[in-house]
């Protein structure tokens, strides 16, 4: 693992880290906050997964999740959004490829090489992150944005017991009717849709739900209202007497304004869960 | 006046806005923060300058002051740092020309066509936000990063009564004794170094003192520290017994991970100076 970066922040240090993935065949960059308490032992941690065009850098930067994070001292990681550089399959278009990994696993051409986002998150940067750092495997929390809101959902409902809770922002809430998932799932996954379902997390609520609180912030004035489907993860939600909210923000769009915003509410929200005994 | 865009963020509206600007002979962009309470008539205003290499929009999306401001009540306004586009001159320098106008009136060819900062900063832009926007022009105050520091520092000083407070991240606090402020006086106000005093925050301590609280902030861990010169600063500060604090972080760098861990000081120090009677 190498250190590109480390600045003073809030009392603790936003560091920025670099290393050879197994799961993407690339070199992958993360950003980590530890808060001033993880000089003391480990800590929770939250993890912030990002949207479409994102790189580890955009929520660490534009959030303005730290404050909030060392307030609860809770450690925060940003991962990128997909595997990079040359030799990597990309696309012209902002939604697909690199920028665009929809933390899935491809199995097809050209992506199957090195977008595997699902495994990288899931499993090699967890095992990353706490193999170096002061973090509580046992105190884990998820929360993301638009595309980021859609990979913390699935892997929350689907990594049972992993994380305490789950909160989005804007997320793609469904995306197997949407063209913000549809392009992408045939692209990476293949035709077979019964494979895509396990990426919806409308579908997974309805099934499956989540074992803990779940917390939804939507912007009224979202660009992309139409490609979210917001109401279809809502409708799941009470369907299924999902503990949580689902709250639609009057005014507000799908920028970081929007996301910064109410990322107090969300920590706190978090912090409630990764606190408990 | 052209607004570019505008995305509600903590209940107000973070706006970026373009004008034809007189001083500078250009199209000039600037960012603004009105809080909900602006709906309801002018609210106190709080003028931030950015530092080397900065737009308007760096500190908009990065300092985190938006969710202070809104909690105070108090807009945000967030200035270009020089002219812009084809037409105007430049250096291949980071630290002259464009994105370095270090908020002068430059009399020296090539760059006294455009270059004009101080005027710009100073009064044009402030005739803009007044007649355009619910802020109270009676209660203003002023603070900046870096070159906006400086900027912040010597608008407060010189234009005696129009700030109620100023602040400062670690300010370019003795240029015409730094490689950060003798190079550009050199290039936009020439070799008389007597012109140079008046754009010399701890000259103009000494000389004058600010008819307000004063608040600095510096990391000492800033990579530019030799530059920067705090010492001059602190120096002339407590020997003119000038009412403020100067404070060393320890361990802080000069990135915006340091401005935004202060910020909601800087905001609340702002804020008891604005709202007094």
């Amino acid at each position: 693992m190498k250190t590109l970066s480390e600045n003073k922040c809030f009392g603790g240090v936003q560091g920025v880290y670099s290393h050879a993935s197994d799961a993407t065949g690339t070199e992958m960059t993360f950003g980590l906050f530890l808060p001033e308490e993880a000089t003391e032992g480990p800590v929770p941690v939250l993890w912030y997964l990002s949207g479409l065009t994102c790189t580890h850098e955009n929520a660490m930067t534009k959030a303005g999740a730290q404050g909030w994070a060392a307030e609860h001292g809770i450690a925060l990681v940003f991962p990128d959004t997909s595997p990079r550089g040359e030799g990597v399959a990309n696309d012209a278009a902002y939604d697909l490829g690199q920028g665009a990994g929809f933390y899935v696993n491809a199995t097809e051409a050209p992506w199957s090489p090195h977008f595997r986002m699902w495994d990288y998150v899931a499993e090699e940067l967890p095992a990353v992150v706490t193999a170096n750092f002061a973090v509580n495997e046992d105190r884990q929390a998820i929360t993301g944005h638009s595309m980021g809101g859609h990979g913390a959902l699935t892997l929350a409902m689907r990594l049972h017991g992993r994380f305490r809770s789950v909160s989005a922002f804007a997320p793609i809430a469904n995306p197997t009717q949407s063209d913000w998932g549809r392009k992408q799932f045939a692209a990476y996954l293949g035709a077979d849709e019964t494979l895509w379902t396990p990426h919806d997390a409308t579908v997974l609520m309805r099934r499956f739900g989540f074992d803990g609180p779940v917390l939804i912030d939507q912007g009224s004035k979202d660009q992309f209202l139409d490609l979210l489907k917001p109401e279809a993860l809502a409708q799941a939600m009470m369907e299924r007497r999902q503990s949580g909210q689902f709250r639609m923000q009057a005014g507000y769009d799908h920028s970081y304004f929007f996301v910064s915003t109410f990322m107090a509410d969300h920590i706190a929200f978090h912090a409630e869960a990764l606190y408990r005994d």
